[in-house]
């Protein structure tokens, strides 16, 4: 089964970021508030601009890309933790 | 008797989902605050873009969509309880 | 005596719905905030796009349509309660 | 003299409506916060569209108007008391 | 020395209105709270549309319009009291 | 160094004008929160409209204008107190 | 490693400056609260205008900028501290 983004929505999965400093003591979680790196899964077919032509997304399935920790929306489908948010919150692309 | 939604407004009928843990535990609702599944059962003709032409609704009658729990707003039509609300607040459709 | 409305506003009749328990209780109005049933009575030209032309309106007088409980302005004239509220404000039309 | 009021703002004055109830007892005012009827007095030239055209106004000098009790801003002119408002702030005409 | 607004504004000087009921009790300020006449002394070359395009100003130097008491900033130049405001803000203009 | 302003931002020095009563006496800030001259240093290329043109300021490196006291961000180089602001948050030019 | 920012967002980072009093003492940060000096190190493709089409961004990689305190969103790659940030956030270039 599997999910198609409507506009400009995408769908990404968190990769977790180790959560441990450097002698192995786990951090709390407000130390660590910070954007994190997430794969595509799926992307929307864009935004319209206002005389209704589509604006092509800027990112793609497998992409890793920058989020906010809070951005989107958590879903979780077949056991999976999944974010749907929408591509302008997407901050950057990992090259 | 039915309902024929106006601009970009669609109509769907919330899928519930189980509520019960593994063992069988019914989770009480705080726990279970996720987006959720809902069957279309009609859509608006669509928003008009600025110079009014219609941009035609990325779901049809039938599709299964992820919707947020607490988007659009409630109606009881003979006795099925359906939710109204905008296409935008759709978030992806299940294929 | 009859009332023109202006823009993209409607004048909508209210068709109260039965408060009335399946036993003939009387359900108190907070278990009963849900949208309601009415009718059209006038209608406006419509709303105008960013260039100046009129989108023509969704409804039509005597067409019966979902409306929020708490949509638009009540006002009483020659004795029937009516309400105006903007086509926008309506959710769909009963067919 | 007179006013002439600009963009698409109107002048009005208001009806004033008979604040008794059948039995002639004065009806306090918090139990009569309904939309107003009030004559139109001057009309400005209308809106300007995005791209600089204007929208002539829905309404003109004599017509009686269903405007809100809180509508616009008072204006005392000549011992007149009268009420400045947007046009699309006017809800109907009486026809 | 003398102001040029830029863009919509307005610059205006209040005429002020007798403080005093027929009696010549001078009235506290919190009863007299109304729009207040104004001379406009000098405009800006007005708003600019979408496209870019001006909007000249339906007012210009020497009318006596219509402003709200709060309305625009005021600033004191070479000991005159004046007000700086949007061209929206006055409301009519005395003729 | 120099600054070069993004956009339709301006930077400006402000000419800080007498807080001395006429007897000699300072005058509390908060008996001075009036707008205030400024002299422009910088100015971007412009605001564009929605379609991508450039929009031309109004005002010119030199020019003292008129600018809210509050107004912009204030920033400090290379010794000199300046203000960043845009250009809509000025008032007028003196001439 | 490298980051490419979407649509008009830029990343830099920041060039911390002295925060020690002429006389060697450390400064607490409530007194530094001032626009700070930052190195563009990576520009998105820059904004769209409502039909579509592309801006340039005003800021190129290399560039010494003035951006607020608090613009943008903190980000830490590689060890590095880094900002994300709207290109609109950047005040103005240093020349």
């Amino acid at each position: 089964m599997s999910l198609r983004p409507l506009h400009d929505r995408v769908i990404v999965k968190r990769l977790e970021e180790e959560k441990k400093s450097a002698g192995g003591i786990l951090i709390p979680d407000s130390a660590a508030e910070k954007p994190l790196r997430a794969e595509v899964i799926a992307v929307g077919p864009g935004k319209r601009t206002d005389d209704g032509k589509l604006q092509e997304p800027g990112v793609k399935k497998g992409d890793v890309v920058l989020i906010g920790k809070y951005s989107g929306t958590e879903v979780k489908i077949d056991g999976q933790d999944l974010v749907v948010l929408r591509e302008d919150d997407i901050m950057a692309v990992f090259a």
